[in-house]
């Protein structure tokens, strides 16, 4: 017998040989049923291996990333082995399981594959799956394994065997199909109930230009129809949100070859955008005690010789910048740390300015490859909603606290009510990589986690992932499609503080170096924004809505009201525009929602002769005819109602 | 007879060989007594040269640039003289006047020149003006020049000879002092009343470090002691308002040897000062009808290539960034035009959307030669109020008028009454080095007059001071010591449009090429605080002081209170700081007015039973006690007042 310990802590007994599936079995026959693989002392491994010896052992299904992952390679293999039944001749390269789905890279034996073949390929990865054919693993000793792909004229199995030890060889085989596979893989092909080819590209042999090119099938499968149907919704729906589309649609920004990729030309409409949400922060930080500052967007050399940015990252980085006069040499920021830095020495500190919190929305510029570029979510130049908050050892618990109100307070202001987030801390086996005493390192990771408790917030730490100068804490939200983006940032760094051998007078007297913590609620303004126009599809809250209103005159005849309308409303800090074309009252009213404007004041005759406006909101429709004081009460409310002050509940 | 014309335009018959002090003479013996030298068509020279044919003339005295320069630079002789005399052996080199005064350069034979020593020289010259020595203007053959200064053995002068042609050789000689000079003088030391050494420094012969160093003495002089006395206490007001002085002192801005010269490090109260003018001028310029931008601060190479910034100012320039990808080249941005002109290309422009005014508080880099720097008024990087208005050619008058009512309200706005503008036109004789044709530079610089003078500008037209793109109008305001500071700028543009190929579909459905109209009220960010710093001598108004109150508990028992009262007044955007130090309320309130606070709040026993606070005004003393509510009144109202809305008379 051996000794099989769950997840939650329980130990069976076994015989030995057991597998994973009869534990499962002897669980439940429904858990047995949805058993795909399973975790053995921490490595996946098939279901059916027997299990030798006392073991650790967590059941996979489709709710475990592992268990998808799993169920998307020996997908692969099935895609592969319909792609054999359908064109003969075709040989396979490599085919992992990915995020979402697999691929395979396929050589196609000259044959073409399109779009139009796609449902084909489906349609014969469903037949095969309903076969329920058995993954079968079948170990392989290399000479074996090199003569079956010699028979069979494949120079890329071939080639992946050349890699290989003998001994750790397997085949899978499923059906007709057989591969030289790591494994592992799902029960049988019936757990297969859904496929989908997604799309098909080139993809040069082992990513080399000078080799041939491949055809790369990508792939997603589930165990039920319906899973399926609501992923290509959700594919939809995050295409419809995508920030990119949108972000044209909306004018919100643009992006010029003649400026240069990665970095954003941000439209009145997406500068206006950007104006509310700093303003926004702007004010919840002067009530949080936080002082502004401006610094320029480069700096000498020195400064990051002195931060040691230049040795680590200056390679690969915007390079130094010279001028006409000799030995200087300017970097572009990639932070603003260094500069807050410099502030803080400006003039000697004492105990009793402590905290001192610097925030500033600072440019930086960091170097990426132009093929790592993505709309606002990467990019080579970007605002941080930055602070650096210099204190004593004894307050960072505190600090901690108030940031972490400050960075509730800018996530539920914005509809981001799923947040949850990662305490990273030191890896306890390697302690030497990382800045900073021992001491320093527990107080800190002691008091983030205490901090963390206090405020309620759902944590997962993570050993081994804190920055080498301290720990932090990293938020993560969940957007209106379910997907997981990381935000704000909270950073305890001793490193810095040293490096500019920054003090303070204590009320002893003496002299100490303060402990230095980075913020960003947001992150940066670029990819905050991003995520909040995916997750509004544009429509903006009232308060930051770039337009709040379109006034409509239903003919040219009432431009002149429309225009009295529009300046007493700029008067009162409503935003928007007059729709001055030539064009239908109803095509205006369209235009309108296209835009995504929140609020529709269409005057005509009656409204004009009484000095109304006809109200339409985005969402509720008609709310009919207001005088303008009355319009002006109710978006005032209603903008104010949308952005709760800091500092209350 | 020779016929003389005045500069009223009248003309006078005098015998030909009169001097311009015989004219003056005819004219009245007061003005003959004050003319120091003369403009004989155009050239200025001696009162007492014979004038020998039909000429314009100007008579110069004390009140014109040009009477002033000979004042000093005959004050420049006057003062060698004094240095002849006291340190027999000195050579001289050259001794021009400059804006205020002037200086010789002096080789002293070994002797060392101190603070200590002025008094003794002024006196010296004192004296030897009381001799009124007359300045004697003796033409010179070239080879007896030279013979007299190898006499001598003076070496400088004899360097200056060698550069001269015979024929156009003087000397002048006042008292005992001969000197090679190409004059002009006044008629005779007397004129000179009153004499101050004001500095002295190094000066290698020539501005070239391989040769001798020289003394040089910085002087100036007056013709009235009064003028002296006038002009020593501006020197000190102008010292104690010098924005780099109270820049540190208020803790605005300050620098960093790491960050890099000319890149200033905006402190808090700076920053605040920066964000309310930015507040300010952003709010009247949407009602003004522009539309914020944001770009980046660099910009591809391409981009400047294509706007000719690459060709024109390349090499003197910040040199370009390059990245670890191949071919990429970046500049950081001199100028947001460039991006401002890809923004208007992001997609087709109608004629409906014209003017299309795009501002952006654009922070911008332009390498000065760290010699060249000094405080805000001259840096490597700067935020320009930048916007540029994208209009058709009919449209650029009523666009320039109201740029001219937004520049007007900015400098009104800030205390600035006392302002006249130059309007910058082609060298109607030298027409090709334009960019544009005859008709758009003709349409436009009339455009300029008639927009001037409808918003009735006190203006003067420089001819050939236009850019080369296309005609300016450029503001100057004079400051509480009347000193004259150029501020905001209009241009014209007809090059970038068409360097960016920039169009718009007209009403005719035709393609059209816009007008570009660059403007900036303030100028820069930092020049204009700089400015105002010294204008205000750091007693900004209410709306802008960084900080509006300083709360002062009598004693460590009114802490809370104090902080209550700051968190309210917070709550009502009114700024400011509670004084927590443990110090008498005496030394509170002295400090709080050195920090230039526009209201200070005592707060003690009575206040906080009462709830109210005791309101001090900078200026205007005690105001008495005022319940919260009454201050919050009172503050906003004063606050308000000072800041007129634009649009508004």
């Amino acid at each position: 017998m051996i000794k099989i310990t769950l997840p939650d802590g329980s130990v069976r007994e076994y015989p030995k040989g057991s597998s994973s599936y009869d534990v499962a079995l002897s669980i439940s026959e429904g858990l047995a049923r949805n058993v795909l693989a399973a975790k053995v002392n921490g490595k996946v491994q098939d279901a059916n291996l027997p299990i030798e010896e006392d073991s650790t052992l967590q059941l996979l299904t489709w709710n475990d990333t592992d268990g998808k992952s799993t169920f998307w390679h020996s997908s692969a293999h099935l895609m592969a082995e319909a792609l054999e039944a359908l064109y003969p001749g075709v040989k396979f390269w490599v085919g992992p399981p990915l995020e979402n789905g697999f691929y395979y890279d396929v050589d196609t034996n000259g044959v073409s594959i399109s779009n139009d073949d796609f449902k084909k390929i489906e349609d014969k990865m469903l037949e095969l799956a309903r076969q329920k054919n058995e993954y079968q693993r079948i170990p392989m000793a290399k000479d074996e394994a090199i003569k079956y792909f010699e028979e069979k004229g494949d120079e890329y199995k071939l080639d992946l065997l050349s890699g290989l030890e003998d001994g750790s060889i397997t085949f899978y085989r499923q059906g007709n199909f057989t591969d030289l596979c790591r494994g592992p893989h799902i029960p049988n092909t019936g757990f297969i109930k859904a496929a989908k080819i997604m799309n098909v590209a080139g993809a040069y042999f082992k990513g080399d230009q000078n080799n041939k090119m491949l055809t790369r099938i990508y792939g997603i499968t589930f165990p039920k129809q319906k899973e399926l149907d609501d992923y290509v919704q959700f594919l939809e729906e995050a295409k419809r949100r995508d920030h990119r589309k949108l972000g044209q649609e909306l004018e919100l920004f643009t992006f010029s070859e003649k400026v240069g990729k990665g970095l954003p030309l941000w439209l009145p409409k997406g500068a206006m955008l950007r104006e509310r949400l700093e303003n926004f922060l702007r004010r919840a930080q002067v009530k949080a005690g936080y002082q502004q500052v401006v610094t320029p967007h480069i700096g000498g050399k020195q400064l990051y010789i002195t931060s040691g940015h230049w040795e680590k990252y200056g390679k690969d980085s915007f390079q130094p910048i010279t001028t006409p006069e000799e030995g200087e040499e300017f970097m572009l920021k990639p932070m603003n740390c260094p500069h807050h830095c410099e502030i803080y020495r400006a003039r000697p500190r004492s105990y009793r300015e402590l905290p001192l919190r610097l925030a500033e929305f600072g440019t930086v510029y960091r170097y990426e490859q132009s093929g790592e570029l993505h709309g606002l979510t990467r990019v080579r130049g970007f605002t941080q909603d930055d602070a650096h908050i210099f204190c004593r050892e004894d307050q960072v618990e505190d600090e901690f606290k108030k940031v972490i109100d400050l960075v509730l307070y800018v996530f539920r202001a914005l509809g981001f009510e799923n947040f949850s987030a990662q305490v990273s801390l030191r890896d306890p086996e390697n302690k030497t990589k990382y800045f900073g005493t021992d001491e320093a390192w527990d107080s800190a990771e002691n008091a983030i986690r205490r901090a963390a408790a206090e405020k309620g917030l759902q944590t997962v730490e993570e050993l081994g992932e804190a920055a080498f100068y301290g720990p932090k804490l990293d938020f993560m939200v969940k957007d209106a499609l379910g997907r997981r983006w990381q935000l704000g940032t909270i950073q305890v760094d001793y490193q810095l503080p040293q490096r500019f051998e920054l003090e303070y007078v204590g009320s002893d007297n003496q002299k100490h170096r303060p402990v230095m913590i980075h913020r960003a609620p947001f992150g940066s303004l670029e990819r905050f924004i991003a995520i909040l126009i995916e997750n509004t599809a544009g429509n903006f809250p009232l308060w930051l809505s770039p337009d709040q209103i379109a006034i409509l005159p239903i003919s040219e005849k009432y431009e002149d009201y429309a225009n009295d309308v529009f300046l007493t409303l700029q008067e009162n800090d409503i935003r928007g525009y007059v729709d001055h074309r030539d064009e239908k009252i109803g095509r205006k009213i369209r235009d309108a929602e296209v835009n995504k404007l929140p609020l529709m004041l269409i005057v005509g005759e009656k409204e004009a002769e009484e000095g109304k406006v006809s109200v339409r909101r985005k969402g509720e429709g008609d709310l009919g005819s207001m005088s303008i004081e009355e319009f002006i009460t109710y978006a005032k409310a209603e903008i104010n109602k949308n952005i709760p002050q800091f500092g209350q509940k």
